[in-house]
């Protein structure tokens, strides 16, 4: 596999440079040409998928999952839709960041720029492939996607779709999908620091965790979260309850879903009684002592705190005031989103400011972080990590910048 | 050596949380007791580094590096007055970098927060200690100092001083020495994923390369400079020369400074003549064919090209063109700074665009790629790396972004 996968990062490096150049137009050219192609090869596309389907279900992947994988017409409708989206984004590349000017006249531009070759690694869904395709194209990156083994043939599909549909227009390799055969082989792209520029990994924690402890290359973290819910004890019951269902049952299997709602001591009554009511049977409880007075369900453990269950499962602990809320979130979480629900702003500015997670809301549910939601138009994941971005990876997340210095003659004293 | 060290790598992210809440004047405070202290304790200072100068004479070490190692009543009094000056440079903490109105109200706020606990590791300088804490301090960030061997007694004195000073006003353990005993002792800090939030090598090649290729903890690479400068066939002369002087010649050991001069073989005849009368003497060369016409030298080689010589050392290569000149900087560039020297504004631009170096200038000399030339106030170290912050780490660059998102009751659809 080696050499192959060598071979397919080198011609990946070289596309880079023709990349950087390509002109804005150009790129909305490669993209509206890979929307419509989705359209016109959607029947091959169908087919493919289907293939991965068959084989999911011979080896009794679950249902869900199947359903993740799965590829329909409207799927791929919706995926040449968000191309179209994806073009009328303002294109970050080539803005001026600050510009500087000094007291020896020099002018001090600080430009965006694309990263270079990213790296992708992922699992299951096909659209994550067309999704990042477009948004590499949108800034000039080049992108090697190397996704799940189960997907391999619909990824093939859908790479072939993009790379015919941007022959001539864009780079060769601009676009490149590596395959692997075991995950070792993953060693080769997140080690590969002459050719790859950064490494986002989409998917499973174990994945993430693979490619975190193995990579040698720049990393941006993605997605593990146990988020929290603070119910303050000046919390309005009703909004409380209503962002409680929404942000642990709405979609459960998401990383901005929460895992724990912590509740102040004053409230704990009048909430856990409305939230019983709301949450009749639909969830299963871990509970501390007091809440279990009110929600049947086993004694939470610290084991239950630390687990992402993307599933309805709810923790539920009942706390003495905010700070015993804020040390239970720092113990526990992993710094993705969370939010409080109170009427006190000063309260709610405390929480806030006290914690450093990516996201942190007051009075709404956690399930808004989220690229689209925040305005972004597209998402290349959700950065948990302190450098280069945090929370939704939107275009912008996906730039580096240089300066350009202009002078006349100017040298240093 | 490893539970002293994750000892003080606990007690510094300990530090971390109270240390995101220090305000600002209470940091103008604490950064003004140490710039105090430093007048107020030199003698302590200059004892402890004297007995570094014996060990390093006692040693061999030559005389450059114990000029880089000595500490005198100016140097200090130079370190207390940029401390001065820090002080006076915009605090970024809690800043508003960006603020979004959704359509469905909700108010997204990115604000500026510090990284967390900021590790370095360093070689020689002592100062860098003091730079560094004061930097750290300002932007609310932890810092974790891992000095120089060499430097043990300087560094155990300076930050003696600074915890002394900054005592009762900042966390304890918000400024931490680590001392080892072997390079691989470096691994505890580098390898530290649950303390450290990230690390930057500052120093030889050897000491980045070992961190990069040990660290698990993100990483902000610095340093390596292979600069280029490229004179055009429509450059004007003088200044041509005057800018290769000084990017070369004014203080060739540092990393801005240029390693090769590449020549438009049209101006190659008037520039070289024009070289060698103001190099007489100052610099070895390596040369191409043609510039051996005009130059004495051995002939240069691919290896030539691609060493930092920190020296009195200069490639000379003559090229048929713009491009070529592109392809050689592409091919050996550290991608930290190039320039171009040329009348033509459109070509200096096309030089400028199609590099993706750091720091690309027109008609100035590479010399200015520096946190205090670019108006930054202070300097953390240059940044050759895509992700994150490039070129000069000032302020800014020290620090991360959370989303502070504020509803009245929103729940996702």
């Amino acid at each position: 596999m080696e050499n192959v996968i060598m071979e397919q990062l080198k011609q990946a490096k070289e596309a880079c440079r023709q990349m950087q150049n390509i002109d804005c137009e150009t790129k909305e050219k490669a993209l509206k040409r890979i929307s419509d192609a989705l359209f016109h090869h959607m029947n091959v596309i169908l087919e493919a998928n289907a293939q991965d389907i068959e084989k999911a279900k011979d080896n009794g992947i679950s249902d869900a999952m199947v359903d993740r994988l799965r590829l329909t017409k409207e799927r791929i409708e919706a995926m040449a839709k968000d191309i179209l989206k994806v073009i009328q984004l303002d294109d970050p590349i080539g803005s001026v960041v600050r510009e500087i000017h000094r007291p020896n006249n020099l002018i001090i531009k600080q430009i965006r720029i694309p990263i270079g070759v990213i790296g992708i690694i992922y699992e299951s869904r096909p659209n994550v492939t067309v999704d990042i395709a477009s948004l590499c194209i949108k800034t000039n990156n080049v992108c090697v996607l190397k996704g799940g083994k189960e997907a391999i043939h619909s990824n093939r599909a859908l790479v072939q779709v993009i790379q015919d549909a941007i022959a001539g227009i864009l780079p060769d390799h601009c676009v490149t999908l590596i395959e692997t055969v075991e995950r070792k082989d993953i060693d080769y792209v997140i080690q590969a620091h002459d050719y790859i520029d950064v490494v986002i990994p989409r998917g499973s924690a174990g994945l993430i965790n693979y490619v975190v402890s193995h990579a040698t290359v720049p990393v941006i973290e993605t997605g593990a979260g146990i988020c929290h819910l603070y119910i303050d004890q000046f919390a309005d019951i009703k909004m409380a309850v209503d962002i409680a269902y929404n942000a642990k049952i709405q979609r459960p299997s998401v990383c901005n879903a929460i895992e724990t709602i912590l509740v102040h001591q004053n409230i704990a009554d009048l909430f856990l009684r409305a939230l019983k009511e709301a949450f009749a049977g639909k969830v299963k409880f871990y509970v501390d002592e007091t809440a279990s007075q009110y929600l049947e369900g086993e004694s939470a453990t610290a084991k239950n705190y630390a687990t992402e269950y993307d599933d309805y499962i709810c923790n539920i602990r009942v706390v003495k005031d905010i700070d015993e809320a804020i040390e239970h979130i720092y113990q526990y979480s992993t710094k993705h989103s969370e939010a409080i629900v109170s009427k006190d702003y000063e309260l709610a500015e405390y929480f806030m400011n006290s914690l450093d997670s990516a996201c942190v809301y007051h009075n709404a549910s956690t399930r808004f972080t989220d690229g689209g939601e925040f305005g972004f138009g597209a998402e290349v994941g959700i950065s948990t990590q302190k450098l280069h971005a945090r929370g939704p990876l939107g275009l912008q997340e996906m730039t580096s910048t240089k300066y350009k210095i202009y002078g006349h003659g100017q040298i240093r004293k």
